[in-house]
């Protein structure tokens, strides 16, 4: 397959080509791999439209995939163009929940302006991100405005994914108690925008209490230099009954504007950028582990290590030597 | 220096020859690393003591140095001899820590019987952890039976201290209100013994209070294989009054020999080894970007990537490409 004509296709919105793409972007085929790398590349140097990516995780059922639809039915309402991606923190979602999101999303995926894609299946978290990473790098040069990259939280997704977004919306439900729901300190310095969803019925009252909990929480953090006055916010919102939605809408934009006009947004980029670049750095010099012939290798040295027979650091300088005479 | 005069030296218990060793084992010079990996080789393969490894954490002030003054003194009474050595998460102890630790383990210090050390300084937690391995063969080769390995809670350096400890001991000070003082799940499933250090004078009914509070919460984790019935167990101490310290040292051992009886002790040390020897492979992966060459490259690199001119992808295969050719 040629990549500059693939390139030009995907600049040229032809769904076919991005949804072709980012299934070579998925592939772990070494050719593949190389094409990808350049058909990045030569996307990054001819392509200039710029998504605004949306990163957005919460629990299971707190009510991601409803809040996917109609938060993308309203920006395709407003005439944007929606991406939506997913990074899964295990290594195969299970097939009732890509249906229960096709379900859920029903709507939206039909739609000729929305562009949905299941999470790569893959053992690494590692591997997920950069392939995500790639995904969103499509689907911007496809010309989508907005990028959706959904993760349900369990610690680890939640850091990949707020370090592919430029802005990091945590969904929470309403809570029982008026304790707050055990979400880590870590992923509630990385939120911009707490949605409490499920803002309806009888849970209203709950939601808007939580909510108040967790404004005061977020009061608590420390100011950082990327927020305008009065962010991190926490807003209700009701995906079900579709309400709040054009509120965070224009929170989201509102602080949008601001990171650009204070250069802020170009910034975390950049420092993104550079993160990943670290990150895969590190992981090339690991994923020399994962070689049939060196896995066996480390799991016979660590049983002589188990046994006692050699120390950890005398294996460890052995393999490595072996790894090293190898190229 | 011949090791295998060295390591004769050690076996027989000549303390000078065990300082020296130490400081060869936290050089970080290529020639005295070898040394080091030699001298451990033959104590593995010549000495069969073995020191019960009891790790100890706890937040600053909690009284560990205090605890471990009053516990070594207590040991030293029953013929047993105690080295105490330390893992600093920091990578420089501020001077007037260690002149705390001297102040508080005054009598312990100046005992024939007993072996202090502080923690070795480096910036890398996982130097001072291959570091403080080598320290703990070192004093078990040199007879010592307690191996007391301390270290100041900021959650990493916990796990490295649990991850060669047979026994994890964590300090608690009595809390004010009736809530848990925050520590994480993690350590407490990591703990062993809960100590509640101060249950003397005004704080003691306090301490009391936060043991219970702390059994409860010990009785709703997941019961581990390698426990006997009531462990892992909280109990009230005061190291400065020297209360409670005999009836913690009792409930160790008994902890010890249940699983010396069952094989659990044996396999913990088996798969610390494997865990260690795993670690020390990824390490010396990760060890290439620290060479000084490496590291300006990097840089450079990463002002390319922040910049845009080229991508996270394509920057990381080409370093990766240099570190291979490099070889
Ligand atoms: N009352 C109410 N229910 C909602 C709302 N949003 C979602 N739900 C319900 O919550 C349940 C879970 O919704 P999903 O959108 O599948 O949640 P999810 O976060 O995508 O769940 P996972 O994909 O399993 O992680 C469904 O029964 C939804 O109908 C809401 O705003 N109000
Ligand atoms: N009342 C009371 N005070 C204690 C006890 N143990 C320690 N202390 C006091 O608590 C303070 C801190 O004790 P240290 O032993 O230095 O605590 P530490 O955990 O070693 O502190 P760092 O080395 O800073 O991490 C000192 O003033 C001790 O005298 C105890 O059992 N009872
Ligand atoms: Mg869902
Ligand atoms: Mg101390």
């Amino acid at each position: 397959m040629d990549m500059t004509e693939l390139a030009r296709r995907i600049m040229a919105q032809d769904r076919r080509a991005l949804a072709r793409a980012i299934t070579l972007v998925e592939s772990s085929r070494a050719d593949h791999r190389a094409q990808t790398t350049a058909l990045i590349e030569i996307l990054r140097e001819t392509s200039d439209s710029q998504a605004l990516r949306v990163g957005l995780s919460g629990t299971p059922g707190v009510g991601k995939s409803t809040f996917i639809e109609s938060f993308g039915l309203m920006l395709l309402r407003e005439g944007l163009r929606v991406a939506v991606l997913a990074v899964d923190p295990s290594s195969a979602r299970s097939g009732g929940s890509i249906l229960g999101d096709k379900t859920r999303m029903e709507h939206l995926s039909r739609e000729p302006n929305a562009f949905i894609r299941p999470s790569p299946a893959q053992s690494h978290l590692g591997g997920v991100a950069r392939r995500t990473r790639e995904a969103v790098a499509l689907c911007e040069a496809a010309g989508f405005d907005v990028v959706l990259i959904e993760t349900v939280g369990v610690g680890q997704s939640e850091t990949v994914v707020a370090e592919m977004s430029d802005l990091f919306v945590l969904l929470l439900a309403p809570a029982g108690g008026d304790e707050l729901q055990g979400v880590k300190r870590g992923i509630m310095e990385m939120a911009d925008l707490i949605l409490v969803n499920k803002a309806d019925g009888d849970l209203k009252a709950a939601a808007q209490r939580t909510c108040a909990d967790y404004a005061g929480a977020l009061r608590l953090l420390r100011k950082r230099p990327q927020d305008p006055e009065g962010f991190p916010k926490a807003m209700t919102v009701s995906a079900l009954q579709v309400e709040g939605l054009e509120t965070a809408w224009s929170e989201m934009r509102a602080l949008t504007r601001w990171r650009r006009e204070t250069g802020h947004f170009a910034s975390r980029r950049a420092a993104q950028a550079e993160y990943w670049f670290g990150q895969e750095v590190r992981q090339g010099l690991l994923a020399q582990l994962d070689q049939p012939e060196v896995r066996a290798l480390m799991q016979d040295m660590g049983r002589e290590v188990a046994q006692g027979r050699v120390t950890p650091t005398a294996a460890a300088l052995e393999i490595l030597e072996k790894l090293r005479a190898n190229r």
